[in-house]
């Protein structure tokens, strides 16, 4: 397993930079927000969404460097998807996230609403003043899908009708936009042809389904240790992912188990044990594993590089997180 | 005192019309926000902001009917400031606004977090579809505004050395910004001339200051029926508004009940009368009647009109509410 970290070399220091900057631009002025930036803008972030930016730029600017409006549209990106992860906390009062105490359970409710609102405040501001229509739109499109997934994801809870396309269309709007229409926008910052802009929208929309999925996997095969929560807390919660939807298939009883959101001792455990039995992981292996090829297969359109090797790296090493 | 509907009359068509998107905007697909959006654009919202909006929109479209852009500024006002309203009730803690109980109370923090970044969200991506940039810009100015000025707030809360010119700050970013730059976009949608535009967002910052000092001296004056929540519940918290900062100046024990937080029996009282015998809502009073009369000056750059007509008499209405 390669750590992340060496594949983004060719924006390593970019993506240094771009930490830096994020606690400086939260944190500005006020005590409890810029413990709440450090705390969430310092070591341990993964940074993969800001990575895929910077590669992105960096693949489509090969005669040039990248200019400050790609490293911005960078921290733009760290910045809403940072926004969405501190509300969604709070909305599903969760006390972890990788390991560590989440904003609202460190600050509490106040301060992480303010920081998400700041968040998205600041967000906004930066992406008008990148002068480029067109990429205020793509970002629009993002905070929109965002917020109506969070709330799709709430309907949906326990529901155990869920198709996988509703799950697609929900990981879709909780992930996958994010990839595509900031990869894209990173393609028009550097007057990339629609063509272009459009295989880069597709290699974002498929590496965020197949990002996505694997950590749907996770939540069932990882030990509370790596993951940083509670294995099955997905399923706990309601939220019914890809293993579990084609593991229903199999095993008419965990409908039952779900539809009485384990209320009864041991139904967790009971329900977790039938999924382990089923097809249910190993199928969404195989999804996961169709979307990284498929985000591969766009790249052709872009000229080899360094940083196209790591966008197709990346694709390998979001599946190597499985075994 | 004339009641605001009929000042609106110009755009009194507009207004319903509006209430009624705004319902459906949010509510659509999802019952519990449907619920939450019925109880935020229903009866009972004054709906000045966009009110304002399409006021200009008029004023500066007299040859011609307004645009579907200008009302949809119009909505993207009520929806900012309606998404800022329902976070800063959740962080404030507040249950009632305007003598009904706010979204959180009614509804849970989660349905509250979830509408205010959904209308937040909505109004981004219908701001991108407006396709003016500058326009785009204006309104990313308020949103980060509206989030400074509520982190500001927070910070100040009883800080006996917070000055007037802090104040009027912090006052700008939590209600005169929005007036000021959605004026402007609503003359710039109109293609008016560069010096027309800063004529607007004047009388937009000018109404802004007055509109927010009158709502802040009508906490010392009103009653709890009127205001629709207990009188004196910003100094309570506090909040030191103009009315407070003015008395501080010829009344030192003040300063000693605010820093003790009004900590002992009948403090509050206490503070209280200490204001109503000090010349602080004299004071105040004149500073809103200076706002409102600065903003008519701004107004001298537009042809007469109805709805420029209704421009004027809002601040005077605004001022009227004191009596």
């Amino acid at each position: 397993m390669t750590p992340a970290t060496s594949l983004f070399s060719p924006v390593e220091a970019d993506l240094r930079t771009l930490a830096d900057n994020l606690i400086q631009l939260v944190g500005n002025d006020h005590p409890i927000l810029y413990a709440a930036a450090e705390h969430l803008f310092g070591a341990g972030g993964k940074r993969v969404r800001p990575a895929i930016v910077l590669l992105v730029s960096r693949a489509t600017m090969l005669q040039q460097d990248i200019t400050l409006r790609h490293r911005r549209l960078a921290e733009i990106t760290e910045m809403i998807h940072t926004a969405s992860l501190v509300h969604d906390d709070v909305v599903d009062e969760s006390e972890m996230r990788r390991g560590v105490p989440t904003v609202h359970s460190l600050f509490g409710n106040r301060i992480a609403i303010q920081a998400g609102d700041f968040l998205f405040a600041q967000a906004s501001w930066y992406l008008a003043n990148l002068d480029n229509l067109e990429v205020v739109k793509l970002l629009s499109e993002v905070i929109m899908d965002l917020a109506t997934g969070e709330i799709q994801q709430g309907l949906n809870r326990f529901d155990v009708g869920t198709s996988i396309e509703t799950y697609l269309k929900k990981t879709y709007c909780k992930t996958a936009t994010l990839f595509a229409n900031s990869s894209k926008a990173a393609g028009l910052l550097s007057d990339v042809e629609a063509e272009t802009a459009q295989h880069l929208y597709e290699y974002g929309r498929h590496f965020g389904l197949a990002f996505q999925i694997v950590d749907d996997i996770l939540d069932f095969t990882s030990s509370a240790d790596t993951l940083g929560k509670p294995a099955g807390s997905d399923l706990k919660d309601g939220h019914l992912t890809a293993p579990v939807l084609f593991a229903l298939e199999e095993k008419p009883y965990l409908e039952v188990l779900i539809k009485r959101k384990f209320g009864q001792e041991d139904d967790l455990e009971q329900a977790l044990a039938l999924i382990q039995d089923s097809l249910g992981i190993q199928r969404s292996r195989e999804l996961a594993a169709h979307h990284a090829k498929e985000a591969v297969q766009h790249l052709s359109i872009l000229l080899p590089s360094e940083s196209k090797q790591a966008m197709i790296d990346m694709t390998d090493y979001v599946l190597s997180r499985l075994y």
